[in-house]
């Protein structure tokens, strides 16, 4: 006899990420450039040590640290997570309308990301985001049965006046009721690598704003891999430019920039909605484990934080490097090959001729499989244009996990399995694409129609 | 501007629990036998400063601690969950169609039940638990847009009887295709200590197996007091009586019997559910934090676990024996009055008068707050009757944060204005109930009347 499951369980896809984290997991032999785990080496276990020590030594945080903490999260921590999010900014909270009350302590950014979509998406609602984007939270809006509508981008993240066009058609069409939110990774996106422009962030504030008719739209700004930057200067966040805290959400993570196992985040977000998050966060987990959060205090704290970031940027930064040079040296040099150049986080997105097909079940994925090495298909991250389709010659490559002497040798495989589909093809050069990605790029970074992405 | 909630954000009700755990910890001078925390003086900070000082002393031990675990959870920890599960049964893990690949670890046991509500609940389904029943749970299912029905039970937990009749009516009025599943504490249950009688537990599979007609339907049972036993010999779970792993889920936790503060916990299910359950998961966090079950593993396989297991009944052991005497010494000789006596757990369930309202709105709990002593009112613990209205007369003491020694001074101020209420008010006694407590217990384990509950 069968179970009768819910709705949503029936809506919820596969989330590719897990099965590539348990392959990545399984066989160490494989060059993985797939895995969006971070960096083995640089993990902090004398810093976690250090920390946990220092919170177990003295019997009154100790009990603390292993007593249920509330749902919002250690206090102590909360206001650290403020003072973090002043410095960076440049700004004091109150200039953006918060205290450490307006935040969220979460078992991972992640978390954060589910329970706001969680209390505000009904099948049917509309989130808009960048094409292409996190495909993690793409499928977990689209398990929410959110209508996901994606803009195009370019170089600088997604095309605000795309943006305004796209809300504005729906306002004419009658559907802004049903639009809740805009999802926007805006530092070194996962799965681009790339930055949303710095002159991009106030008006994408300023037309939610505009937009917000029927009731009040709100922007997600994902700030998972904001820390991570090797090359140029800060950016103030989107969120920064939102003075009431009133139509922005800043999701902050202590995984991507000091170590995922203690699997905790923090976020700002309005008051209105922190209180429906709260409530649902209740009924999840009553708080998330508190001895992590105190942990991530004490690193904060004590500067032990700080220093870890650092030597990860210094770490990542080299790695980068690395499988940016591999890629220009091993690459075939042919028009309709290109890769980002990220200035930071843990991704590098290649885009191929629009005749390779680097789908899962194409012939690309199964050769780079049997010469070991792994990457996560591109399409993926796509959401469907208006024909339903997606394109198929793109792949993200992570840096991030993959020993820094790997990176090489296993772009080497990947640039050989490219060279050989191109050389045994050569005849379909360029002009002759298949129906299905007929919105795929060839290479530069320019959109090519609505709806559709390049970069 | 207001934001646009979804659905299910606002079919959820405020947790009444939460704000009890902000109260508890902001006001240590109140003797709070609300909060269902546990005992401070025991938790274990010595233990788990050695656990972590042996995972973070071994680089490679530390970095898996320190890195994204699987949405699973960790391979090692999933096969000392079975290991400990089978030794709680004495049986082996097979005999109940149990391997390690059917646990999944999460943050908490709450969050485990939280993801089998979601994959299985469409509003308007059913679920079926015992009156009174946990209330953060039942709040949840109620979020989730459930009709939560409850049937009558006994100093012996759920009243099998009734629960096959209120199956049988179901499946007569052609609604059995709503019903999902039954949920049960099994041991020691929240809000009342009652442990589900050993001579119910087998029947109980026996009839959702009988009336799984249109699907299958399974029994949740919730085993987080389980180990927490004090008196009488241990009894094999509902799930032991499962031998194909079929129409079970048991949900268990560290939280309880080690620390709150790793939020960590353990369960066993169908694996067409886990399937279900691991996708949800993914889009949640995709897997608790590793640090944690790291310790959670160190703690159980070195024994350190088992020690502090011993410690924990020790001491509430004494804990309840205090308060079971408390109440006999303070609380008013009269018809009507009552308590359970637990033989593990946390909580005693107190029944008063009829004509006593509990209720946090009432003129009994402002009292108890004024004089400086806080319970659980046991109206949130009850699913209304067809008439909608639930016992007003009950509440939930716990002993298991309070100091021991505030155990006896709480009940003495519980019980002073207990007997100042029966005074004032003593020309309406027995007689006078007020509507909405129709179904108010007078004292007596048994039952009243179909669908309410006596405990």
């Amino acid at each position: 006899m069968q179970l009768s499951f819910s709705n949503k369980a029936r809506r919820t896809q596969e989330q590719p990420i897990n099965a590539l984290i348990v392959a990545a997991l399984a066989n160490p032999k494989l060059i993985n450039l797939a895995a969006g785990l971070v960096d083995f080496d640089t993990l902090p276990v004398a810093e976690v040590k250090q920390a946990a020590d220092a919170i177990l030594s003295d019997p009154r945080r100790g009990r603390a640290a292993l007593q249920y903490e509330t749902t919002q999260g250690l206090a102590e921590l909360r206001a650290e997570a403020l003072k973090h999010l002043e410095k960076l900014e440049g700004k004091a909270g109150l200039s953006m309308g918060l205290t450490a009350d307006d935040f969220v302590i979460t078992t991972g950014s992640q978390q954060a990301l589910y329970l706001i979509g969680d209390v505000l998406i009904d099948p049917g609602d509309i989130v808009i985001t960048s094409n292409p984007s996190y495909f993690v939270y793409t499928g977990t809006l689209t398990s929410f049965g959110a209508n996901v509508l994606a803009v195009r981008g370019d170089e600088n993240g997604m095309d605000v006046g795309a943006l305004e066009q796209l809300l504005a058609r729906l306002d004419s069409e009658g559907r802004l009721g049903r639009v809740k939110m805009v999802y926007c990774t805006s530092y070194f996106d996962n799965p681009t690598g790339i930055t949303l422009g710095a002159d991009r962030r106030e008006p994408m504030v300023r037309l939610v704003e505009r937009f917000s008719k029927k009731h009040r739209i709100v922007i997600l700004e994902d700030a998972a891999y904001r820390e991570l930057r090797y090359d140029g200067e800060e950016l103030s966040s989107i969120k920064s430019f939102d003075p009431n805290n009133a139509h922005t959400i800043i999701a902050c993570t202590f995984s991507k920039p000091f170590a995922p196992g203690i699997k905790t985040g923090y976020t700002a977000m309005p008051k209105d909605l922190l209180h429906a998050v709260l409530q649902q966060k209740g009924n999840h987990d009553f708080g998330s484990a508190s001895l992590s959060q105190h942990i991530a205090l004490e690193a904060l704290a004590t500067g032990l934080y700080a220093k870890q970031v650092q030597k990860l940027k210094a770490n990542y930064r080299k790695k980068r490097d690395v499988m940016l040079a591999a890629l220009d040296r091993h690459m075939p040099k042919e028009p309709g090959i290109s890769w980002t150049k990220p200035g930071g986080g843990l991704y590098v997105w290649l885009t191929l001729p629009g005749r390779v097909d680097t789908r899962g079940a194409g012939p690309m994925f199964a050769e780079c499989v049997e010469r070991g090495v792994l990457y996560v298909p591109g399409d993926h991250a796509y959401q469907p244009d208006e024909n339903g389709t997606v394109p198929t010659n793109h792949l993200r490559l992570c840096f991030g996990s993959v020993p820094t002497e790997l990176i090489e040798p296993g772009i080497e495989r990947l640039a050989g399995v490219v060279s050989e589909l191109l050389g045994s093809r050569n005849d379909a050069e360029g002009e002759k694409m298949h129906g299905r990605d007929a919105h795929a790029t060839q290479g530069a970074p320019v959109a090519q129609a609505p709806g559709a992405v390049v970069i």
